[in-house]
């Protein structure tokens, strides 16, 4: 019903929004895409043509603009900003917090990046080119570079003028608490709501103040969620190879980051490389994807070589090539299930490479009971279709012995890939369907020149 | 290379943590467990057999205990929950907020349920209730029963005793700001932080409250990301019909219920529908995989149908038998790239069901070009491997055509699903799988049989 709602309401705005961008009208626009959701607001403007979402980036308050970059995703909004005025660009970014920042210039043409460095406050664009530097889904590329700092010569009374005045600022720092650092840029203390609340406001900092916990800038992701697991803060300190601090990873960017990956390990499970969203480029999209289905057009024909060395059998009993299909294609979609399950337990840290064995045993249990239990059903589909037992015999029998097999593979491929240092989302697949296309071949053709007497 | 140390690390772990357990010697294993990440410490729990588990739960202090049930998946924790004593299992799951008390206790036997809630403090019982019976999902389902909850009598100075009181307490709030509750029940106001900082001790909450943000106990977790989305709030108060405060729903339970839907459609994409771990009992794994590959054996055989249908072509030239695998499997892949991008453009909110015919159009430019890529390239090694070019024209036109195909269905069906009402997760992979077989088995063969004079 909401869903209706929704659509009815969307389809109202997109003329509307046409024809004020036609009339350069900023106010009208804001008053469309500004009562919507961000995404909501997002998708309108992705219907637009290139000419008219630069109207509206253009047009609309920078912090609307603003908004609209930060809900896309990091490459789209690259996009976005790319086209734009540097001025115009840097004026969008600059609602942004530093992270953000640095996501989106990241992924922006070197020159472009170049361009709006140059027309941001200087301080900022120091800011940005350093976070760009920092590996991805480490706590530099997680971190931002805002943080709430006060000096070991502060008082208490100092950071409750700091609330009371910097409004604006405030907001930035996303729930950090007050960090303390010394002259040398350390990062020395932290101070808690309780201890700002309850001390004297002459009180030193540095006598309610508690040791911060630190990661250092190349902390893994794994790692930091690791610790926001276990530790309630909002926010951590990250500091430098020298130990100074320079940044603060969130809670929220950590979490953000662990729901790209898995979606981004979902699309690549389904042969998609590269976070390919239908507003990229038609060619780099089409290349992205045919990458990996040359990889695995190459795969599949040397699964096929398996048939073609049966062509004898095949000439003889020409109904084994109505079944040859399918049986590979339950064996993949059977292995496909343990490649899944592995997939999710080591994502949610249940199982590690070491685990194989464990693994193993887990899955064949399933195997035998499904391979027996799909093995009889499409054994007796055979016998029945085409009126022979020996051929319902043999496909019944390739189906049972290969769902084990496969069940085995895609459970513990994963982890061998893992264990190898390859990345086990992309490739799991193929490998298990090239695997199992050759075993399923390899199983119903040389059943059926074993029973060849009996099936012609 | 942290990764390799890690495994050593984990390797030598278990021995001493069974000898322990065998020694019924808490505090060693405590010392065992206690400085792993949680992760890790749930991974070496689940490597034990059943008993030792229980052996663990029992002599570990609650809080550990606790740590455990939480960072385990909720099927799971409730599953290491039942098995304990009842007097013991309340006493652990009372040192957890009561979200986490409903999400376990919700997946639990009726039975067991009860006797664990008899056992637990009368109030959080009757809370635990409460939350477990709003639907997964929506802010009931996801909010916490424990509210920073004043009246609309009180002072700053009241906050500010409280929190520099209820130490124990105070955590559970999860960083909510205080809300203030008319007699009725109705959340009146909310104070910020720099509201109590700044005010007198003796000012009334009323005087420095702003009217709160709230939502619905049946807001759909989509609504609710939106608006975190939108806000910079760490909880929302939960309102129920009649206007009542009943809980506060927080980002991180939102955030992480986004991860857990996200998974669970990647595994649902796979084949496994309901949330598998390999500690289920086999029969459910079993079963609840048997469920979604019998509905796929189905449709395998309808579209193996078609290549029964032209059983005299495939006689007369065996060559073709080799191809269809191929062919089928090449253009599953094609229309699962399309499938993976309209998924998670759907998860990003970039496409509504609306949408279908600008997708289509966006997939239809990148399906004729693979599909002319991918159709040269097999028809080239056709021609090669078997010597006929007019083979290699059959087989490099049919999966051009029925890349073209899959794509276009990859694209759309999911959002027809969507628009229907369906889930597109589980059904769009069986959907587009049997027409892109029926299909590609069709075009082989009629083209086979048209160009029949030039291929025997």
């Amino acid at each position: 019903m909401l869903d209706q709602d929704h659509i009815e309401e969307v389809r109202e705005i997109g003329p509307d929004l046409r024809e004020a961008i036609a009339a350069g009208d900023a106010e009208r626009i804001s008053a469309l895409l500004d009562p919507l959701p961000y995404s909501d607001a997002l998708r309108e403007l992705l219907a637009l043509s290139p000419v008219e979402r630069d109207g509206v980036l253009e047009l609309v308050p920078a912090e609307l603009a603003a908004e609209l970059i930060e809900e896309a995703p990091d490459e789209m909004a690259a996009d976005l900003v790319e086209r734009l005025e540097p001025e115009r660009a840097a004026e969008i970014l600059e609602e942004l917090d530093s992270d953000v920042q640095a996501d989106v210039i990241g992924e922006m043409d070197a020159d472009d990046a170049e361009a709006v460095l140059s027309e941001m406050d200087a301080q900022d664009a120091a800011d940005v080119r350093r976070l760009a530097a920092y590996e991805d889904n480490t706590a530099g590329g997680l971190m931002m570079a805002e943080v709430f700092r006060f000096s070991d010569k502060d008082t208490v009374g100092k950071v409750l003028r700091t609330f009371a005045s910097e409004e604006d600022d405030f907001e930035r720092y996303r729930g950090q608490h007050p960090y303390i650092v010394n002259e040398a840029g350390e990062p020395t203390g932290v101070v808690s709501l309780r201890g700002l609340l309850t001390a004297k406001r002459s009180a030193h900092l540095t006598d309610i103040m508690v040791r911060p916990m630190t990661v250092p800038v190349d902390m893994p992701l794994e790692r930091l969620e690791d610790i926001f697991d276990e530790h309630p803060f909002l926010g951590i300190p990250v500091v430098d190879t020298d130990g100074l601090l320079v940044g603060v990873v969130s809670r929220s960017a950590v979490a953000e980051a662990v729901l790209e990956r898995s979606e981004s390990e979902s699309l690549k499970r389904q042969g998609v490389v590269g976070d390919e969203l239908r507003s990229m480029p038609t060619w780099l999209r089409s290349r992205r994807r045919l990458a990996w289905l040359s990889a695995n057009i190459v795969l599949n024909i040397i699964a096929a070589s398996v048939i073609s060395a049966y062509e004898e059998t095949l000439a003889a009993v020409i109904a084994l090539a109505v079944f040859l299909p399918m049986v590979s294609d339950m064996s993949g979609c059977s292995g496909n299930q343990a490649v899944g399950v592995t997939m999710r337990e080591l994502s949610l840290g249940l199982v590690r490479p070491m685990d194989a064995l464990r693994v193993w045993f887990k899955e064949i249990s399933v195997g035998v009971i499904n391979g027996i239990a799909l093995g009889l059903l499409i054994g007796i589909v055979a016998w029945i279709w085409k009126g022979n037992p020996a051929l319902g015999l043999v496909i019944g029998a390739a189906l049972a012995l290969n769902t084990m097999l496969a069940v085995s593979i895609g459970g513990v491929v994963p982890l061998l890939l893992k264990r190898l240092g390859q990345d086990p989302a992309a490739a799991s697949g193929p490998l298990l369907t090239t695997v199992t296309d050759m075993a399923g071949f390899f199983f119903v053709l040389s059943f059926a020149t074993l029973m060849m007497p009996w099936l012609i």
